[in-house]
């Protein structure tokens, strides 16, 4: 009852205001009224999910604003499908609000509810996608996020993890380590440095870019023998690769890609780009390793997404020469960059 | 880093210990290990998606032990697919795991985990479900879990809330009012009974057995008109038929099936049972309408899943009479029962 009072909308009314206006056109979401969703594919696909949850306090600031949060939980969960050459077609929603805090006042959770569902919906007319079906509750702690994304492939074209052939070459999308330095930049609080550059870095950690149109390409060109995308860090999510695919990676430093505003900073901090660059989270880039001798069919994609060789794929073997690491980064006159952080844990 | 020492385990290690035997059989899971999980559905039928979401100390009572939460929630999730007539097939898990609390121990966690992957891998197999994937993450609040579930039925055949037609018969499976019953037996605390009907009554609100095969065979006969599983209570989710229908209910209080353990409260405190078998969410029972033309259709299933016939479907101008409520009970004199609780409202 307090809830209700609270939020002044019960769960239908508030489902029927915010978030049902985001199915619409989606047929199969019922108009969010019924027990699930019933959706189809095209017979020569196979269906793709991913689930992402994001809980206030730990994956992203107390009192962060509704639209960044938005973007952050839809970004993450479209580019896990784009990680996978998937056409996204739908999400489902499960929200938790909190009950007893401060802020649980009528005009909080009213302006929280409008910004969070125009951003949502925005992100998901970008990419053509609907709200076919969710579940929203109250929750005694922190306000919590979880997407679960739906999507498509052509059959047996899905990109994955596994499948990195010694020889390969690595190649990542964008820039690196730009949401991380846009966290760090937050957490400064009212002492936030607010240039042009600094402003750049926190939009890229709170309104992540998901790769969707080139994990499409690159699955339609069938060349690619391994794909993840970079939530977890560089140096992590290359791990994740040479773990499932039973290799090593060799990265050359200066071919890592950085923003502009990251190479300001990078002239009198260089351990915290390289740092970020590394071990940073979000940045939400594709991640590939493809054989040279394919490497033009590449060619064809670049106009649309920025992309780059940053390394290439070794033998198993050479990860005892690596103190036990499977991935090794090195600097310009060949010497091995020590790489503290092994990226994000989600439970660390 | 606390989590990491408290949980014992990291993400990574946690999935794998806990959770990767569970997607063991189906190779789209990929183990858990990649972006996302790639699975396929008979051409012919269509995909059928709910989630649910509950969280400690308002969908369940804190410290409740892994198993109950594990089949409660799943029981929720595989309910909503049955209620559309789906076959249940996979499930993407998102666990939020209590950051900072008193109970936050090594022992306390990996036996918690425990609990609950063993009972979540009970219920699957009982269902033929595989876990496809998921997302482990830490919360500063209370523990939550979401479930989102992926069925299939063939195409056109799945079953919906709209579709009730003026005469129809309203058929409910099982018996009502028992989860809720446990429920309260449970909130007593130490001055609970433990006799042989409080513990089948604690046993419904802990392990719901969501209606699978009913709701398939009852997708398969092709006659049934609307359908929608008890989550919220008789009384709601009837409303919920009538609303999607644009019709109006009337139900027999004398058929409306009880178990033996609720006949026994009914003699001395019939409100208490009546409010939980009109009004209490989590039975999980099936409640159906079809038209007295077809019901003896229904005598081929009968000898798997108990259902009996409770009411009939009236037109909307008979909401007027009823005081604006489209369901009205009716007791053994005719007169109407005044329902006080409209069922549960998640935001209540």
């Amino acid at each position: 009852m307090g809830d209700k009072k609270s939020l002044g909308l019960g769960e239908f009314d508030l489902i029927a205001k915010y978030f049902a206006p985001l199915s619409v056109g989606c047929e199969g979401a019922l108009s969010l009224l019924d027990d699930g969703a019933v959706l189809d594919i095209p017979e020569d696909e196979s269906l793709v999910v991913s689930t992402d949850c994001m809980t206030e306090g730990i994956h992203f600031l107390e009192g962060t604003a509704g639209k960044h949060v938005a973007t952050r939980v839809l970004g993450a969960n479209l580019s896990d499908l784009a990680a996978m050459g998937a056409t996204p077609r739908w999400i489902f929603l499960s929200l938790q609000l909190p009950k007893n805090t401060p802020k649980n006042t009528n005009e909080y959770w009213e302006d929280w509810l409008d910004d969070f569902s125009t951003a949502l919906g925005s992100g998901l007319d970008k990419f053509g996608v609907s709200l076919a079906g969710g579940d929203t509750v109250t929750t005694l702690g922190p306000l919590a996020v979880t997407i679960t994304a739906l999507g498509s492939v052509k059959k047996g074209s899905a990109l994955k993890r596994s499948g990195a052939e010694v020889g390969d070459e690595i190649w990542v999308s964008g820039t690196l380590g730009d949401a991380q330095l846009g966290l760090e930049i937050l957490q400064m609080g009212d002492d936030a440095p607010n240039d042009k550059n600094s402003n750049f870095l926190i939009t890229r950690h709170h309104t992540p870019e998901p790769r969707v149109e080139l994990g499409k390409m690159l699955a339609q060109i069938g060349v690619v023998n391994a794909c993840i995308d970079i939530s977890d860090g560089l140096v992590a999510d290359m791990s994740h690769i040479c773990e499932a695919s039973n290799v090593t990676a060799e990265i050359q430093l200066s071919n890592i890609p950085l923003s502009s505003a990251a190479k300001v900073l990078l002239d009198y901090d260089p351990t915290r780009v390289h740092k970020a660059a590394f071990g940073g989270g979000d940045d939400y880039e594709l991640l590939f390793c493809l054989s040279p001798e394919n490497s033009e069919q590449l060619n064809l994609l670049k106009s649309k997404t920025p992309f780059c060789k940053i390394g290439k794929i070794g033998t198993i073997s050479e990860k005892s020469q690596n103190k036990g690491h499977a991935v090794k980064i090195v600097d310009p006159k060949g010497e091995n960059v020590v790489v503290e952080s092994g990226g994000w844990d989600h439970l660390k």
